[in-house]
């Protein structure tokens, strides 16, 4: 079923997208205003089910690749976006027939959105992670032999760059090092799908999902429920944890956001480890949780979601988790986005919704 | 006036683009090889005079980038040579009519050949610098604003870009930080010229040159006379000094062969400071050479091009002066590849063939 994006639920959407996001994929609303304003110029975007896409549809993923701490302070523009979308359709010499999310995340939600009005296409009510991931192979199309490249970025300057490679590791490794020769950042438009490997590979519905989340916050707020009850809800998840941030360490490395986060509650420490997106909770030196299931910090009363950049000493936070798609507990798949890929000695450590409800809804002590 | 480069000819113009690239380039036998190879599978290379190159051709230049001390390990294959050639005349929707040599040094004088015979093209008599430097945008044509994108790479294992950046200086650094990745070396396809551009851009006859230093060498040994003598004669050069090779520091960083060498002789101790190509030439703390004059090292006897990492401890060498293309001494183009450019404080000093002889024929103490 199709539906329209209008510029006025460009922030709800923006909001849900950053929940999904765990941390990551970069401040939602430097992206929305980016959305909002193409919507704008251009005018409204049709939404189309995955269900929907045709078998001979060329499908091109659009999103922003970096380091989300440089994100923030480079809001791409409309032609930067477009950029590699255009390369990309030369270099195929194909038209392009839709959009879609690589992965729901604050930008990458919402940059795609933007890429689909200005150059009127419809974008696909999906993405390929269900999620956020750092590195660009990190997704499900990849799982299905779907090639990344070939792919497309570009930057502020003007400069565009096409990239064909044998495999979609090669593609993460030349792109990431000229994305940080480029200033961190860069716009990027990849995997070339049909309609028929879209429909196999996507994670369907996710943009609703991010709107039904982030509405919900806000209708939660004003109803006076807890907004965060309501998400868990939503993502048949668990509360993890709630606390005080009393620690952030965090370093821009090889063109990431790398960090930790201690959070402080009466439950004890809970430790967070991100490299854009948070991938392993500890609590006291116990796994709760790891990457690929979704490890999400929500503002404490108002659930807002907050991305590993925006992490603040002090801050007051409640920690959910909730599980991925099924598809990223195969063994491929925890070989591409497993702890031990990110470095971490952790064993992948599966959310079942069994984990123990450590907190209640004042942050208290818990069962 | 057009010419044929059979496989028994590539020797001796391998070796006089070997004099002509001082000291970089990669090793001129490697790429030797893979030019007697390609001539040997896919038929002679007709070699076009620059003044006979249509206006409407379409001429890309084709080189080995990366650093010289890996490229002498990791021979391309010739899928590989031709790969960027393709990408790019794909991407610019063009047939390819010419191919020509970005610079004249080892391995990218004979990496072109060996293109031309696989692709069964017109090889230009000419390059773009009139020796060789690290940098690829260091071409004349890039004096002319002839852009060096878009640019293919390729690399041994099948992956392939395409750059379209707003000038040179980006398609190098683009281009430099993929190559680092990819094994600091790739071959690369790029410059789109013209007949027009071609003419008015590139050096004229350097190929025809290199065959005539390269046999003359062969010749003068033969004829027990001395190869350098005559060497020095066809550049309008001079012979700098004599001596033996006590020092060479070498270290391969950001995808360059940086490095030094002292050379001991009668006549004091040379100083030779190179970034895959001589730059600087000091006798006894006073310059006497710069960029970008020619500095070129040659076997004390047999008077053999010796290459920056070909550089040993104990070699006896002679090394000679050359003045470089006149255009190279513009202000633009000292910008680009004078001294200061690559980081020495030595102001330029130009070679005016009124260096004094500081050796006799025997290495002995000069005048």
């Amino acid at each position: 079923m199709s539906w329209t994006i209008t510029a006025n639920l460009v922030p709800g959407l923006a909001r849900g997208a950053a929940v999904l996001g765990t941390g990551g994929g970069g401040d939602p609303y430097i992206g929305a205003l980016l959305a909002a304003q193409a919507i704008q110029q251009h005018g409204d975007v049709t939404v189309v089910s995955v269900a929907e896409v045709p078998d001979d549809a060329l499908v091109l993923t659009v999103a922003m690749m970096g380091a989300p701490t440089v994100m923030v302070e480079k809001l791409p523009s409309l032609d930067e976006v477009i950029a590699p979308v255009h390369a990309l359709g030369a270099f195929l010499g194909r038209a392009v027939t839709h959009i879609a999310c690589a992965e729901v995340g604050g930008v990458n939600s919402t940059i795609p959105i933007a890429a689909a009005a200005a150059l009127r296409l419809p974008l696909i009510d999906g993405d390929g992670m269900g999620r956020a991931f750092p590195e660009l192979q990190m997704v499900l199309p990849t799982l299905y032999g779907i090639d990344a490249s070939p792919l497309a970025f570009s930057d502020e300057k003007g400069n565009v760059g096409v990239l064909n490679t044998v495999d979609n590791a090669w593609t993460e490794r030349i792109a990431r090092v000229a994305c940080v020769e480029m200033g961190c950042s860069v716009m990027i438009s990849g995997f070339p799908m049909s309609g028929l490997q879209a429909r196999e590979s996507l994670v369907a519905d996710s943009l609703s999902l991010s709107r039904e989340i982030g509405d919900g916050i806000t209708a939660a707020r004003e109803a006076k429920t807890d907004p965060v009850e309501r998400t868990v809800r939503l993502l048949g998840g668990r509360e993890l944890f709630a606390g005080k941030v009393t620690d952030v360490q965090r370093a821009t490395t090889t063109g990431f956001a790398r960090g930790r986060a201690r959070i402080e509650g009466a439950a004890g420490t809970l430790e967070l480890s991100f490299q854009n997106e948070h991938l392993i909770a500890e609590l006291d030196g116990r796994t709760l949780v790891t990457t690929p299931d979704l490890i999400i910090v929500l503002e404490h009363d108002s659930g807002e979601p907050i991305t590993t950049e925006g992490l603040r000493y002090g801050q007051r936070v409640r920690v959910i988790a909730a599980p991925s798609d099924e598809r990223w507990h195969s063994s491929a798949a925890l070989a591409m986005v497993g702890p031990g890929y990110f470095g971490y000695d952790t064993p992948s450590h599966r959310f079942d919704g069994r984990v123990e409800h450590l907190t209640d809804d004042r942050g208290g002590a818990a069962a």
